[in-house]
This record gives structure tokens, sequence and C-alpha cells, in this order.
């Protein structure tokens, strides 16, 4: 299989974390159920290719999302309390309660960095949203379970536009404080680009949050996610959110290309001699076997030119 | 329309060039032969987009390409030596010869970095391949006309692999000292990640070539186009080769996407607030209606964005 050449910047991290969010954020808005099997074999074969860190589903509402009403059976069928790192996504109490019922030893809360999505998403205020995490938070992490907080619209907003650093910074304190060990930090829409990276990892590390405990959520809906990429890795951080084949990706932007592939980023990664522990060519193949079991090619670059429409 | 939130790099160039590509490069692989009005129209579309660089076609055998049989037709209908810079691709002195006498001031030579394209593409040994273009730039540039070199495999051949550094910039060198004013380092196969291109650019540097004579021609095969691109530009490349909607690439391999979409790197640039001259509303207009010409969408993200299909 083509490789790019290996050609490592020693200013860069020699090792990332890939968080690998195709069963849960990819899966999430395919409108046809997905058969709990095909779901499986899915995280069983990301794994099998080398991702460290898979999150496998949410303990959200069927009513909200049916597409999730197998969650606990899927992790039934998971090893979630095992040497793979299976984070689950908990919106609410009830959630949390069925995240630890099924073993769940990592979960993640889902919070909005702007009012207006806030409400379309949680129905609910910005100060609301803190009101309803904080015990979910609080309560995992007495049971021992690490949290992680996505917050989104990091870097623009549908109905607000622009959101400023010091707002984005405001919010990540608010879910760190609360005892979340990582910060996924989104660019929901995909409009940063690379500068504005650089300057709100700036804007963290003024307010002396540690770039450790921070991840990276990149969309390509605009192409940017890769430069996107680069840009946080010169400012040190060392985890990045993907999704296999690039499925998924913000339901309120549906022409849009959502999350940034994970063979996409594997491509930088490897060509950067960067370690992330995934062996390509197994990733591609279960990407293209996925886009088969959706009847609908991956928009990966690299799945595209390594394994065609995979349709 | 949407824009990303301008949050410049002061350690970036402040201007860029692009170079357009799209009415040569990326349309010379269309099977079915485009009518000289339509190509017309898109140059006009792209300069009243504000591109100051479009290179309009190639006077090449219309044997090898009968999509370019138009190119004297073409040329006529547009201003050659005008103010905007509308270069033409000579592929050896026949086709100097016509370039001249359609008024061009300003001409391309296609060459390889590789024996093997250069066999592939031109049927010529690399050392022929100088000895075919040497006086072809000699004659351009006694009739005071500026001439540009591409260099293509500059980061990997599907035949040969890895590509050093060192050949290169050796190959470079033979170009620029033949008189060429500026060298054009294109990544065919879009194989190069962001490491590499610095790596390349500081062996130019450190050959004593300035990065002034250089831009860079970026494929997006694989999505590293505009990762690389900010590796550049912290390089200090001022001028950058893009296909309006993404239009193009190697004929080599068919299902991979090719050229950097011009709206994309337009995004990036903007988003950096780096001026290129471009009005990225009236170049995704320009796309979209070019994709309905050719009844295919455009690979770009951007222009799939905020145009859909244009299909």
């Amino acid at each position: 299989m083509t490789l790019p050449m290996v050609v490592p910047d020693p200013s860069l991290p020699r090792e990332v974390t890939i968080y690998e969010v195709g069963p849960r954020d990819g899966l999430q808005n395919e409108s046809a159920v997905i058969a709990v099997d095909v779901k499986a074999e899915f995280v069983e074969r990301l794994v099998a290719a080398g991702l460290r860190t898979v999150e496998v589903t949410s303990f959200v509402s069927p009513t909200w999302v049916p597409q999730l009403a197998d969650a606990a059976e899927l992790a039934a069928r998971l090893d979630l309390g095992g040497p793979v790192d299976m984070p689950v996504l908990v919106p609410n109490d009830r959630g949390l309660d069925r995240a630890l019922a099924s073993g769940a030893r990592h979960v993640a809360v889902f919070a909005s960095a702007t009012e207006s999505f806030a409400r379309a998403n949680l129905n609910r205020g910005l100060e609301e949203q803190y009101e309803m995490f904080e015990p979910v938070v609080t309560r995992a992490v007495a049971a021992g379970v690490r949290v992680r907080a996505y917050l989104s619209m990091c870097f623009g907003d549908p109905w607000e536009g622009e959101v400023s650093l010091e707002q984005v910074v405001a919010a990540g304190r608010r879910l760190l404080d609360m005892g979340t060990a990582q910060l996924s930090v989104g660019d929901t829409i995909g409009a940063g680009t690379a500068g504005h990276v650089t300057a709100l990892l700036d804007a963290f590390a003024a307010a002396d949050i540690p770039t450790s405990r921070l991840a990276m959520h990149f969309h390509d809906t605009y192409g940017q996610a890769l430069a996107n990429v680069v840009a946080a890795l010169r400012q040190g951080v060392t985890t990045f959110d993907a999704s296999a084949g690039g499925l998924g990706g913000c339901p309120f932007a549906k022409s849009a290309t959502g999350n940034l592939a994970t063979e996409d980023l594997v491509w930088l990664l490897h060509g950067l001699g960067i370690d992330s522990g995934v062996d390509l060519e197994a990733l591609v193949e279960t990407s293209a076997w996925m886009a088969a079991r959706l009847g609908r090619p991956s928009p990966s670059r690299v799945v595209h030119a390594l394994a065609g429409s995979g349709v």
C-alpha cells in the first residue's frame, strides 16, 4: 500500500492518541437503523486496526436518537472495562445510570460554548447546561469513572457567527472545574483555520489550563481539519478526535462534510513520524466495509484514494 | 455567506499569489471536448472573481491532447498581454512558436524530477528533458517572455516510490539555471505531508535557491494539501498553484482527487488574514457553474459546503 515518506518534525509530539468517534458520533445520525451485530463488528475491527480509544455509543433516550436504542445491548457485547478504552456518551443522570450499569469506565458529556446551540441541542441555556452536567460529572468521578467533556461550537456557530476565544475558554474552564479529565474542543461547523487554532490554544494556556487536558475535535467541512491538526500539534496537543471513514458530523449542517476522517489523520501522522498505533491498511478496509453496509461512499480522501468508493 | 473568523498569524506572509491552473490543468483531461466559448467564459469569470494569474491553455499537439486543440483560438479571445497574467504551457519549440504568435508574455514548461515519470509523460530520460527544454527557455527569455518550470513528482512517484530531497533540489536547480523565473514544486501524487514540505524547502534554501523563486503545487489526493500549504507559508512561500473547484489532477491516478481546490485555499488564507485578492463567493459560483457544464460535482469541500453539489 502507498504510504507517505516519513519526515519527522522534531518540534512536534512523538505520540498521539486518536479518540475514535465513528461508532457513536459517526453513526448516530444514520436514518436507517444499523444492526447491533454490525456496530459490534465495527468496534471490533477498529480495535483490531490499532485504535486504543473508541467511543462506542451514547446512553441517550431512544426517543431522541432511535439509532442508539441498542446502547445497552451493544455495551454488553463489548468489554467496556477491558484494556481498550471504550468511552460512552451520557446526556444526563439517567444516561449515567445506564452507563454505570453497563460497566463503563469512561463517560463523556456534550456541552455547548454558545447559548444558541445549547438551546438547539439541549433545550437549555448555557447556565442550565452546567447545572445539568455538574451532578452527572460529580457522581461519575465519585464512582471512579473518567469523564470527558465535549465543548461544541468553539470556532463559530451557525446562529451566532463568530465565537470569542474568551467565551470558549470560560466555558471550558467551567467543565474542567467540575472534575472532567479532558476537554474536547470542537469545531462543530468546521469553519476554523490554523491561526484561530493557535490563538485559541494560546488563550487556554494563558488561562493556566494545561494543554495536556485538551483534545481537538475538527470537522472537514471546509477542508481545514488537517491544517488545524498541524497547528494544534505545534502547540503540543496530543489527543485528536476522528471518525473512521469520516462518518458523521453535525446534524445541523446536512449538506456538509463532517468529522475529520481517521484515515486522513493517520496519513498525516505517519508522514510526520508520529506514532498513533494504527494500521492504516486495516483501517481503510474497515471503512470500506462500513461504507458498503451504509451504501454510501466514504468522504475520506485517503479511503477514496486507497479503496475507491467502497460501495 | 459563511466565512471563517480572521485570526492572522504574524509569522506568515501578508500576501499570497494564487496561480490558477483550472482552465489548463483542470480541463486538459476531460474526455468530452468543451466548447471554446465555455473555456473563455471560465477564464473571464475567474478573472472577475479576482484571480490575477490564470494559466489558460497549453500549446501541446492536438494529437496528444485533443481537448487543447483550440489553444490558439482561446488565446485569441483573451488578452494574453494584458494586465492579468495569463501564462500558457509550452511542451516544446513548436509550442513556443505558437504561444509567441498568440502574444503570450508568460509560458510554462513541464518537467519531471524522476526518470520514470519523464519517460511516461515525455517519452524522454531526465537528461533528455533538460536538452529539450533548454532551447525553449533560452528563446523565450530572449523574447522577453517570463518562464515558469513545473517540476513534478517532488514528493513521491508511483513507479519509484520515495524521491529524495537532493534529487528534487538538483532537478530544480537545472531548470532555474536555464533562466526560468519560477519553479513550481509539484506533489503530483499528493503523498507529501507537512514535515516533508518543511524539509524540502529547507533543502532548497540550503542550496541557496531563494524561496521567492518557488511556488508550491499540492494535490489533495490524501487530504494533505492545506496542511502542506501552511507548512510552506511558514517557510515563506508566497505563490501557490490551485484549481478552481478542484478540477483536474494527475491523469495517472484516475480514481484520486487531484488539484488543491482554489476555494479551499482561499478559505484558509482568508482565515489567516492573508490577502489573495479573491472574492470567494464569485469563485464558488464560477466553480458551481463549471460543475454544471461538466455534469459532475466539484470535489472542493468549500464548494460543496457553500453551493451543494453544483450539478
